[in-house]
């Protein structure tokens, strides 16, 4: 009988090499499965919501495994906490329903992308998550790029290629927060295709800059391959804040449908959107 | 007819040797006047409201110097931010009156401590300036003892030695806030003698985790030397978030009462409390 544990991620992703396990790459799947499998004293295996590219943050990341014995939870947080590298946390781990997924019963992922618009650049505290706008943007065109985005579409013109992925995907949320200097972008999908929200940014900021007109986005959604005229924000700049899940009785039947319609998961561990 | 500017400048103190130029090393004030003096090609000295020691933040550091020639303000701020590192920033240069004195005419000075009460440390992307604060600590226990060091006193117990220098300050304001795991302190006093601020949030950290009672900060305002008794509190916590100065008709004053109190500048440049 195996316990199905569901832990809570954050990491600054700038000394990773991604969340996917690569050899002799330092990656946040190969920092995480190591310790644990330290702590632990058992091969852990991780499935993840959301696959982040190296140098992409996380506040909130999901993932899941399977252990042989259910193990003492508050020992087990105490004992990563002071394992892990101070650029990962695990910041709770919690026994999760042998129905949960981190990956395919997520029903959406939340993303922020964070820019300082002040003319000196970033805050120094802050310049590892986030980037200096220097020219100046209209952010009211932003948001009517931004919104013309939304719903249910063939992100192809926003997404690097990987076989057999699909790129339709349901944008629903892509908005702009103003705080001072600080520019936000929230961008939320059932679930996103590689590159896909640094792309997102990259040809908003296009609009904000009055580079191109906000009706240049739609002629984006009508192509059917990756566009070379969309410019791929910073990497470090974007965070996975967030990863919904249904409730405990609809997970099994989220599960089922996602997987229906999404590529099967690569073999062995590490795997995820 | 020398021209005074005000810079107010924020930096990340991880890889300085603190504010005060020392020879062969990186030093704030190192760095910030030798891209003053390439990009005004004149050479300048800086003199500052608060000289941080190694490790110290500023979100709200503010310094002077006095130029040959009036410069182009708006072209100025703009070269600096593209000839300066990322981990310091001038965020903002005025002309400022010729009684205006960055360190003599300040009238206090603000500084913030950040710890994580989170049991699995801090956020990773703000582990460069918040503490992770393991024990659990009783906050109303921490805000008496603060409360007991308002006023002026002698705080010879929280300050390193150094020649000449008074121990006599008012601590003006000393409190805790707490946000979800987030735990920050807020220090003000006219001004601050070496290693004050660390001292002071190490000492009431020992009546938080219970290692000292409340009582113990009142023993300490009595004693005449500094006290090994009180740990000096991690260098990247804290931050000097503000400077507060006197409107412009009162500066000269303000300038004579505390050079009157204060000692005497160290020769050179780089001069600040």
């Amino acid at each position: 009988m195996t316990t199905r544990l569901r832990l809570d991620i954050a990491y600054d992703g700038a000394e990773f090499r991604g969340w996917a396990n690569q050899p002799g790459l330092r990656t946040v799947c190969g920092v995480l499965e190591q310790a644990l499998s330290t702590v632990l004293r058992e091969p852990v295996q991780l499935t993840v919501a959301g696959r982040t590219d190296a140098g992409v943050h996380a506040e909130g990341q999901v993932a899941h495994c399977d252990l042989g014995d259910a193990p003492d939870l508050g020992k087990l947080t105490h004992r990563l906490a002071r394992f892990l590298p101070a650029d990962v946390r695990v910041t709770r781990i919690a026994v999760a329903p042998p129905e949960f997924d981190a990956r395919f019963a997520a029903l959406r992922r939340h993303y922020i992308y964070r820019l300082s618009t002040a003319r000196h650049g970033a805050n120094p505290l802050e310049r590892g998550y986030v980037v200096p706008q220097a020219k100046p943007v209209d952010v009211e065109a932003m948001r009517a790029a931004s919104a013309r985005l939304l719903g249910l579409h063939d992100f192809a013109a926003f997404c690097r290629f990987r076989e057999g992925a699909t790129t339709v995907r349901e944008l629903q949320r892509y908005d702009w927060a103003v705080d001072g200097d600080r520019l936000t972008a929230t961008v939320s999908a059932d679930a996103f295709c590689w590159s896909m929200v640094r792309s997102l940014v990259g040809a908003v900021l296009a609009v904000g800059e009055g580079r191109r007109p906000v009706e240049w986005v739609d002629r984006l959604l009508s192509e059917r391959t990756r566009s070379s005229a969309v410019l791929v924000a910073p990497a470090h700049g974007l965070s996975l804040v967030a990863v919904d899940y249904p409730a405990d009785a609809d997970l099994a039947a989220r599960t089922a449908e996602t997987r229906a319609v999404r590529t099967a998961p690569p073999p062995g561990s590490c795997c995820g959107d």
